[in-house]
């Protein structure tokens, strides 16, 4: 006699430090959860790759395996979920990676169906699912940590668009006669609003470090200056959150939204980013249906690269 | 004996100097076309409705109203469409005016459905349909007039929102510290980008208009210079061009775009505009997933109003 075992979903979180894999239930909980540093700089492709054949593996171990259904696997991007691949910024030598044909390959995951989707989509896709954006029909879901990334829900499910990066919100324009991105175009919102941007705009402003000559220069040290009242320190997060501002409320102004929900590393701020942000949306998102929109932290924290390629591979949509 | 009449479509377009009703056959083909002047002035809203009675009431004595099988209406905007209601900016006696409803109650329609849309998203679903936004599943359809509507299609349909106002480029901010715009935001796209703007812009920085001190002061007056070489001239539609391709690009880099379709009284101006919007859109569609968007312009003219609206009504999505 021998029972079914209980249906899970694989999942992998493909980022530039680290290559994350867990094994996650139908109702969101992560059962497991692995790690091997990502091999960023390796010229081999299939040197990366290693680790992520390594990370399934080593799940494949543990008992509930034989209940997975399905494979989601969130990247750094670009990604392009039509073809299957990605080329992740901070991985130079992935660049179309097949990284959806090489998993499937893999013996333990034998053809089993494979979803991919951005990391930002992922985020989305968990926050949508167990997070803050749970219940609402449309929302932005943000990562603000060194860069500025983002995905969609439209009307009820997550939006990925054609090829996975719908919902960059990073390199949309918010200053059009602004400086150079490196993207290639001009006042993208990440160059205002990302953590190295709010300590780099503060360092050109008179702030210095409260660690020192030696201390840290980002956006944690920049809040530490902040709660202490140096202005200049405020003043380069309410800069970030009008911004921000402006750029949640061009995507609500665009695509109707209901919540915007905010996560990352420069989130550990917490109010002192989101107050001001929060006031500034009341300028620009001025249209009366824009004027609703809810902003909430984000709730899953690190895990939400994994629940959130679960849920993709869950509803592959 | 008798056959049955061929099904068709009534069409009403909402705006601020007339009101237009047609019938609409299912290849979209405009059978009849009538209008009367909106009194945006009066005070009393059913002297405003009075007009849409009548055009009903006309269209109504055509033989093919007999095939009608629903209405499709579009109207300036905002609108509700969930709730049925219009608020035009320019009829101010319509505030929350339910226009569906009394529409239905209309003796000739008798209750038929009745379905309603934003004027710029009727010529969105009319460009989709049977325009320059044919067969593409993802574009952004733009009216560059006075001010700058626009309508999204997303994923092969019409994506008019949970209110149906999506799409509302013309108030996404393109310079987040740019100047206040009376819909209570800063830097609005169109502050810089419609006829309104290129005029005025054109003007502060020296130009004149051709028809000496009593001329036009409008875009089409500049259009004017800057084919006869007034360099102020050329910069002026340059630096719309310039705005417009951040807003496009801020759009296709938010929700992916196959294509662009421009059309409204500016574009009569034609690649005065289009040509300097191509070349921007170079630097501001800089991502790889934004960079194969087409530009072209619009294919319709006057009567996208009507047809789009009949298009909403035969695809209420």
């Amino acid at each position: 006699m021998s029972t079914s075992p209980a249906p899970c979903v694989a999942a992998i979180d493909i980022g530039g430090t680290k290559i994350a894999g867990g094994l996650v239930d139908p109702d969101g909980v992560l059962l497991h959860r692995i790690e091997r540093p990502t091999k960023a700089k390796a010229p081999d492709p299939d040197e990366v790759f290693a680790a992520v054949a390594e990370v399934v593996a080593v799940l494949a171990e543990h008992e509930p395996w034989a209940g997975v259904t399905a494979v989601g696997v969130g990247s750094a991007g670009p990604v392009d979920i039509g073809l299957g691949t990605v080329s992740p910024v901070n991985i130079p030598a992935w660049r179309g990676f097949p990284v959806v044909a090489r998993i499937r390959e893999l013996p333990q995951v034998d053809g089993l169906p494979t979803v991919l989707g951005g990391d930002a989509v992922a985020m989305t896709a968990a926050e949508h699912w167990r997070g803050a954006a749970r219940g609402y029909a449309n929302a932005i879901c943000l990562v603000v940590s060194t860069g500025v990334g983002a995905g969609l829900v439209l009307d009820g499910r997550v939006y990925p668009g054609p090829t996975g990066n719908a919902g960059h919100l990073g390199h949309i324009t918010v200053d059009f006669e602004g400086e150079p991105c490196p993207c290639g175009s001009r006042g993208c919102l990440e160059r205002v609003a990302s953590g190295t941007a709010i300590a780099s705009w503060a360092l050109a402003n008179g702030w210095r470090s409260p660690g020192g000559p030696d201390g840290a220069v980002d956006a944690a040290a920049v809040a530490e200056s902040a709660r202490a009242g140096d202005p200049v320190a405020v003043a380069a997060f309410d800069r970030a959150a009008r911004a921000l501002a402006a750029g949640i409320a061009a995507t609500a102004t665009l695509v109707e939204l209901d919540v915007a929900v905010l996560g990352g590393g420069v989130l550990r701020a917490g109010e002192l980013l989101l107050a001001p942000l929060r006031h500034h949306l009341t300028t620009y998102a001025a249209l009366p249906f824009t004027q609703g929109l809810q902003v909430r932290a984000a709730e899953l924290g690190t895990d939400a690269g994994l629940i959130g390629a679960a849920a993709l591979a869950l509803d592959p949509a």
